[in-house]
């Protein structure tokens, strides 16, 4: 089959040999698969990711020596079944998978293992018992859609968010996009979203975002207090600040860029008693200042993926229309254009997500 | 009135006119008051300390050109009261407040504030509203550790703790002390502490700790999975792994050390989706790598102070004998003895909480 590979650092389309599935396992046609940033960090800061996912407690387990296939947002078609399937849904099936897979060596990430290429390459080999039907005719572009947008479903959830709360989005990449679509199913009024990028802060509204802002021009933690702050609300009171007078909404803040400096600023625009999650992925060291969290009592939730649950509903609000994340995907490439998409995704201008069709 | 005071930059004992209660204030005679840790902090850093606090939206208020008296850990007795006083508790009463006093000019914090003169001092005014009469006959020693209870109490509370939880205590000094109360009364069983002092340890397993370590001798991590982990547990076990299998017990880690770099240690050593409740009050620029806590899902509470009730409460704790703080008090002085006190107390052998008595 062909495939988009790292290998030896780079980029390059090749031929592997067909997956055979194990197991209880499938083999599926890859239809279309996202192009993640996490994608484009590994291929630029491979062994630096390894190291500190394996110093963190949960290791890719992934040889840099050895071939690698990323590509873990797909929608995929069910060929054929391995051994003591029950193969409950028929070849030609379209489906969804969380992407990762397991035999009797363990439990490996699609997309990031030597052993199971991802969705960058013709074929795939998953577990059945992981298998999601795309329900409703969902377009095969929108299903590939689910993890990335699970993402941000399992963050919204990790936030125990309640229509109480006052949300600001800082950052509107795919991942900020993905944690605005969650808030709407969530019924969290106003969202807030802030992003230096005209064209992610018109995608942020088309997602559900009620205020978008530049933050070059406006303070998002200001504007946050415009919304938060109910009639009569004044913070030199000593009422207020005792507690017993009106007090501001309570407040979420998503963090959806994923660089060093980000949570520090956070930190410090951040209300009192804010709830911070943190749902970009820095794998940088970062520096912050500890007061700032003790003198507001902040609290910081860091989350990472999202249970099998939340994947499953996440493709149901897809498949009945509640998450409408068409104007996600600015393109769509053959394996021959993923490297130069790797490129391409650097200018927020023009794109968001670009899917991978290796069956081109 | 004579009073230890903070005095360009030193501690110097000097006579103060005596302080006069305003509207609906109470002046009292200071019967025995803590030294904090964060007092020693103010005396060493007192710059650095009002410029961070200022900029993380809760300043003090200190100038630091005029007097200031320290003490905000205190047992009183009431002397006298200001104008438009309800007078409930006759002179005479011992009382207990949290350590804000408020006028006309806003809120202050009383041992922070050029204006309140804190419990170094002969004498205080407090608010009447805030007092709260010791009851049971409790002795002034243990009612003066009311607030640095709290402190621990108020800890435990914010961490939502339930019985479920097994709890990690790192640093054994007062913070680290009054959480294990605090978590001894919330039923949390077990309780493991750990400090390099043999001395800290000993009073941790007097305050309620089950396991007791030396972080030079046995990591406390290891530690508390062996106490996490059910019968049958194996990490590696893929049922373990997809959360279908047996699951470790939730964690809860409480950072009572609060210099840099604990929380990055803390990050490295928690096991997954635990809770670190930090307690430790670091002012210092500190570093850390945010793909630990991401790749774990923890979540980091930061705490400061308590609530009035949560005050209230500390208070009955000790009148009813639930936490025993009495071994907490390593040594009494007079104002005279400040100083001396401040540098006896770098000695987690010989010192846990020295009580100032400026009657003496």
């Amino acid at each position: 089959m062909r495939a988009a590979i790292f290998r030896d650092g780079d980029m390059v389309v090749d031929t592997l040999p067909d997956p055979t599935p194990g197991e209880g396992q499938v083999v599926v046609k890859t239809l279309a698969c996202g192009i993640c940033g996490s994608d484009l960090h590994a291929f630029h800061h491979a062994p630096k990711m390894v190291e500190v996912a394996e110093r963190s407690g949960g290791g890719f387990g992934m040889d840099l020596k050895r071939d690698i296939v990323f590509g873990h947002e797909f929608c995929a078609e069910v060929l054929d079944y391995g051994p003591g399937a029950q193969k409950t849904l028929k070849p030609g099936t379209r489906v969804c998978s969380m992407p990762i897979a397991f035999g009797a060596d363990g439990v490996s990430g699609v997309g990031y293992s030597n052993d199971y290429p991802g969705g960058y390459a013709e074929q795939m080999v998953l577990n059945e018992m992981m298998l999601l039907e795309v329900p409703n005719g969902l377009p095969t572009d929108q299903a590939a859609l689910t993890e990335p947008m699970a993402v941000g479903w399992h963050a919204v959830k990790k936030a125990n968010i309640t229509e109480e709360d006052v949300a600001l989005v800082i950052g509107c990449g795919p991942v900020g996009l993905a944690v605005i679509a969650g808030l709407k199913i969530a019924g969290v009024s106003p969202i807030i979203a802030s992003d230096f990028s005209p064209a992610r802060r018109k995608l942020a509204e088309t997602m559900g975002a009620d205020i978008v802002l530049d933050p070059a021009e406006t303070s998002p933690y200001e504007r946050w207090k415009d919304e938060a702050a109910p009639e009569g609300y004044d913070p030199k009171n000593w009422m207020t600040m005792m507690g017993i007078g009106p007090q501001l909404r309570p407040g979420v803040i998503f963090e959806c860029v994923g660089v060093p400096g980000i949570i520090q600023q956070i930190l410090e625009g951040a209300p009192k008693a804010a709830r911070i999650v943190v749902v970009g992925v820095c794998m940088e060291p970062d520096h912050f200042e500890p007061f700032f969290g003790i003198n507001k009592e902040l609290n910081v939730q860091f989350v990472l993926g999202y249970s099998p649950e939340e994947f499953a509903e996440t493709l149901g609000f897809l498949a009945e229309g509640k998450i409408k994340a068409e104007p996600l995907v600015t393109d769509k490439v053959g394996v021959e254009g993923v490297k130069n998409a790797f490129e391409e995704l650097a200018n927020p201008e023009k794109h968001a997500k670009i899917l991978v069709e290796p069956w081109r």
